[in-house]
């Protein structure tokens, strides 16, 4: 609970619950469970298993209630959860354990579900993108034909309108939302591969089951696995800090217009503080400035993780586990404070 | 000269004459004098200034011999070079010195020049993406079917073959390619804004003269300008850090199975040492992993850049010319080195 | 829980509980009330407050049980926690409210915790520097004088003995404590300066105040607040991830000795596969690039933070917020897994 | 010359001549000759040649006349410049060739170079850190005084002077002059092991010649070579960030109180704008704050580089060289910008 986003108190300026359901260890284990569900029903329909021990396998992918400890622990030792958890399945699946995993890698799993994860939080940015947008658009029916004074190298330049302050926060976000829509198919993608990434034990059937599982998960059925291909990750991560980079500018522009003599913002529901009780502090605009700056330097870490030696990287793919949560989460949080930070605006534009 | 891409002997390693000749001053400066020269023209079109002076602005803007050290002198002082670029022209226009330059400002200037550069680059890379993508189906055809050992996790896994191998390192190429397409329209952008992104000072032809603009450049036309939304240019070197990341991890596969006790390569042509006359070093393979990491940095920059304040950022602007002009030069380079370290594969698969 | 310290499965490889706990809500909480509580106490004895309301104040500093809910709705509010918190200690302190935070900001209290759990964090870095010292220093006298190939540029060049492959895993770390020793009181100071950072409101007792609570919370006392002067953050920042990246350079030597057909080392208890049970992943040591890699591009924020605004920047601080407790958790995780590791080891250099 | 550093007029903004001749290919040069030469004298003092062939050696070390084509060919052939540097030193040396580089390598030869150009730079940093605190001194002599509105949060606070906005500016100088004293020992040091690092074929004359060129070249003599330890290296980048960044937060602060409805600042020498002739453009704090954000991303690349594979790694040692000189010349620039800066203020305070 040392993080911001699952902090009992920082939480309530990071915490974005929608987007932290989409990364939660639950979500990751319904995800896990739903690949070895899809994946075993697929084996019985091509005929790789029997297909009523198919079905016994995905159930217990499905309801088996795993031994957390055991999970933990085997994480530490193979680096990786899937060795215990698929152990754990087979128990429980009995004598159609033969039906569990058989032909699939640790990868598959996770990277599946990870996969899952990457889609959900596309859909869920893509609609808070269009959410803001109609904020904005409100703002600007409601104020943009006020006048401004025109900034440039932190200087008054020439006299503009509010709109014009504000099409810098509002015309990317559709661009945001194509841009997604064209990197969704490069990104929500199946991973199944097996040991090494060639399919080979799934032999002439890897192809139904890959068809199988991507119709069953709702995915993109890729020409072969992606384990050492991090293209659609590192995509992924630069969307998502595009997006915050714009809220950014957003943010740094609501600070700035808040000042003090300036005066080209007014807000309600400012922060106070501890020292001065008629403080009011623009704090969700800070905030989107933080989350810009956070997502600018994480985004490195995913193209350092493209580097990803032979048929599988522990030490690359582990730096996707570490950052990718935190920047769903900082997106999703920057767009949940912006929509709300469009909403407090009582004025915009030089008084009258 | 102290950057490695014009350095004297290490440009030996690091300089790609093709991209460099893209990024140099010269071209920069064609871009600019292209930029006015289009922009006379179009005020002379649309009635914005006489038409035969328009004519002489814009043989002033494309033939002046510049004073590069007033040039110099005056980016030192105004922090663009445009204002003293401007003042030249116009000295040289004499009497058609008001159709110059007039209603727009200097950022449309270098902006504009810029976007030519990066539509340059996306076509030299995607060109030389598809001649990679060749030499690696070539490799694909001679060598792909051999058996090699498959490793994950640095650990020997099952056998796979060349083939396998190899994927990661072609498919993603298309992949590239695919962005690239999509990217071009938000990068190639003309930009036309004046001095504070409104283009007021063009009134009622600002769409006429824009579209002219743009015809003339080969350039796309956006709705408005885009001097305060950069998501265009951290796309674009997101998209070369792509590039360069899927080309770091052929590089450090090459290196890896170019190991004494692996050999699963064979190469012509690699470096020797001052130390040691029978070493074969995999320089080209190493050089592909240190600009796969250095561009994975960078793109950091660009994305920092995005929060850029108000209607124009002297700091957040400045940044980028610091680093596209690095980006794409390491992204030429690795391009072509790449596409000669398949042309120095003598073998690649276990030995027979 | 969705960060990888706390998560209850992916914790077994990355969490390090005694890292975690210098940086958990507990202890922020700790270091907060003992920063309140000492505050009050010197503002009694430099007779800015009476001297029991004092001390009741300080005991409600130290023993109110806090309405987390509060706190969490007035972090969302504030943006930073301290407004609630101190007027939950208010109402606590009753008729000793006005020796409650009196002449202090918000930024003192949690600096001054932050200060504290980098002192603390520098301490455990620095022991555990020195166990894996002595660690590597058994490696060596074990294993110190066999022959190993030299290895440069990824090439077999001359032999030398395994003592000079595991010195650049050694010798740092004395480099690496006299750093910590260097730098500690640059890093571990007090803060207090009051609403804008000039301590004004404790008027000519000022320094006297400062005095006393550096002695009580065992802290520097710096000459002026450091607000915004942020450089002994961003070197505490920058001492962890030197750490780590030594920690990287033996993890990646580490992993290429196991590698089939090197064969340097032999280790014990490696990680197993889910779809091959013969494997032996060396985890711990790609676990030490991976976290080498993260701090690496980590680093990059706290240097970005020094462009702290005026007297206070909400936007660069919350950025130190977010980051800093991931790079401890890191450290401290490289240096265990790495003593580990050195634990691990049966064998190293050739096989006889 | 597309970096800005050495551009025609971009140079005009971000050139340091003083910082350039550093980095530059004629100071490698002669940082190499230095280095060959040394090396030979020593190798003749310690009976490892004969003593006038050794000078004869030197002489040519220090003499030839290289022919740039062949090195430039060389370094893309070897991936540096040093085997064919040393091939030419050795046909000048004609007889004599059996006393050049014989038991050095190639990393001996350019680390040293950095090492020499590591410590002019810290020399020319320290002096400019020492002129800057004088003349922001000075700023406080004049100003110091006056009332100004503190600022936290981008809000008005309570009033300060201005001798509290200049501190955090001021302080952390005298702090970056201790950090860098600390620190020089571990950066400043020669670089001697050979082809493997273990100075092997220098037998037991190896102390002897190193100690004789550490003191020839002025430079510490480390207990080992540090081919494949670089944390003195990233230490060196952290401290050029850590500078750049305390330069950055006052460009920052300076750009802010020069607004127009702020007007806490008084600026000679501004910028002019294209399009505006009125503007005065706060040029060189907005270069302070691109310096700042600059070096904050390179210095994540020199941490990377850290992960430094076995007895030398071509790809992390390249990421050097790539990133170092433009560290050095961001952090020249950006001190001679700020005390230039300093010098510029008329006013400094709210207006009377």
């Amino acid at each position: 609970m040392t993080d911001v986003f699952d902090h009992p108190w920082l939480g309530g300026l990071f915490a974005d619950p929608d987007m932290a359901a989409l990364w939660s260890p639950q979500a990751q284990m319904a995800g896990m469970r739903a690949f070895e569900a899809a994946f075993s029903r697929a084996l019985g329909r091509a005929g790789l298993a029997d297909s009523a021990r198919a079905e016994t396998a995905a159930k217990a992918a499905e309801q088996t209630a795993f031994d957390m400890d055991d999970l933990r622990a085997g994480t530490g030792q193979d680096g990786v959860v899937v060795p215990r958890l698929v152990r754990q399945i087979k128990a429980a699946a009995g004598d159609a354990a033969d039906a569990v995993h058989k032909g699939a890698t640790s990868q598959d799993v996770i990277d599946t579900a990870a996969a899952l994860a990457m889609r959900d939080t596309l859909t869920l940015v893509d609609a808070r993108l269009a959410q803001l947008a109609a904020a904005l658009e409100d703002l600007g029916t409601r104020f943009g034909d006020r006048p401004l004074m025109g900034r440039t190298r932190m200087q008054a330049a020439t006299e503009i309108t509010v709109r014009d302050r504000i099409a810098p926060w509002l015309l990317p976000l559709a661009d945001h939302r194509a841009r997604i829509a064209e990197a969704r198919p490069r990104i929500v993608r199946l991973q199944l591969g097996g040991a090494s990434g060639d399919r080979r034990d799934l032999r002439d059937k890897a192809e139904a089951v890959a068809a199988d599982m991507a119709t069953a998960l709702g995915l993109e059925n890729p020409a072969r696995a992606w384990h050492a291909m991090r293209d659609g990750v590192a995509e992924f991560a630069g969307l998502l800090s595009l997006v915050t980079g714009t809220l950014g500018k957003m943010g740094q522009d609501v600070a700035l217009m808040a000042q003090q003599g300036i005066a080209e913002i007014e807000l309600s529901g400012g922060g106070t503080s501890s020292a001065m009780a008629h403080k009011q502090n623009p704090v969700l605009a800070e905030l989107l400035v933080t989350l810009a700056r956070v997502n600018a330097v994480q985004v490195s870490a995913l193209h350092q993780a493209m580097v990803h030696e032979q048929e599988r990287s522990g030490a690359a793919w582990a730096l996707e586990w570490m950052v990718l949560p935190q920047m769903a989460q900082a997106t999703g949080r920057a767009l949940a404070a912006a929509i709300r930070l469009a909403g407090q605006v009582r004025r915009i534009g030089t008084p009258e």
